[in-house]
């Protein structure tokens, strides 16, 4: 085990501001390919991480430290995003994302006491018993997951671009 | 096909940017941390762009327009970056990384015009016969690929803090 809260925080608090610096600018072919249909693209993934600071960390975390596991936390729709958003420009989700996060942060500081409640427990709908640091490790690796994707969804674009070389590009392996 | 020089650039401008954004200022366990022996870490990772910079692009890009088909290009050794840097802290190379990199796109827009070299050919000492096009779509893949390792490094080390969540996160899912 790793987990330490103050490290988990330095990466929550580096995301959105590296993913505004990334994206925002570039050419509109960039941040709306995909790997294909049912696939999300640069802008999506950002509706979802919006999504996930909405509905999805601080309210489970503030869930998990009032029931305990008395009471399963309401599963999360990693869809959901899917449905709204779309009319904002990526540059007012990244806003929106730096924002909301930054929010997230404050509240995190405030609910949690590293000493005290890391090893506290809920009850996952799907999963049974959860911890605190499961959970915040989670988003902070959920957070690496999407960053991964998006660049992964970019290289795509390249995939016959690219010529021989493909050899070389791990990005560009598929499973 | 899908490359266009200017979306490459857009590309090449931010990766130095968007990694000194993101590890700057983090914890030393994240920025040493690996994948287990014989891997690298995101300071080793950021010495093998440095590396790249200095003898791999501009050097084969140069050398492909000057000598065409006519002889092979040297091969470029990827390991070169474990002999030296080391001493240097993250934020030096990051700035390294930073400085070199405007240096080379500024030499990239004077050595290639968009109209005429894409499809212009060179012999790799190992592919054969590869493209203008191919050699700085594969630059811009392979900043993707490791921005990619970097984060997927980054997320190894929670593998066991996530708990039960590893399932959902895909970063972690192991080839």
């Amino acid at each position: 085990m790793h987990f330490k809260l103050e490290e988990a925080i330095e990466v929550l608090e580096r995301t959105p501001k590296t993913l505004a610096y990334f994206l925002s600018g570039l050419s509109e072919d960039w941040v709306q390919c995909n790997e294909g249909e049912g696939t999300w693209n640069a802008s999506e993934v950002i509706d979802h991480l919006i999504e996930g600071e909405k509905n999805n960390w601080i309210p489970r975390l503030r869930f998990m430290l009032q029931e305990g596991e008395n009471k399963a936390f309401p599963s999360f729709d990693r869809y959901a995003h899917l449905n709204g958003m779309q009319e904002l420009s990526i540059k007012e989700k990244l806003l929106e994302f730096q924002m909301i996060r930054e929010q997230n942060i404050i509240k995190l500081k405030k609910l949690v006491n590293p000493e005290l409640d890391l090893e506290s427990t809920g009850l996952h709908p799907a999963f049974g018993v959860v911890k605190v640091r499961e959970l915040i490790s989670t988003w902070v690796v959920h957070d690496l997951t999407h960053i991964s994707q998006i660049v992964r969804v970019m290289a795509e674009r390249y995939r016959e671009d690219v010529g021989p070389w493909i050899e070389y590009l791990g990005v560009l392996k598929k499973d």
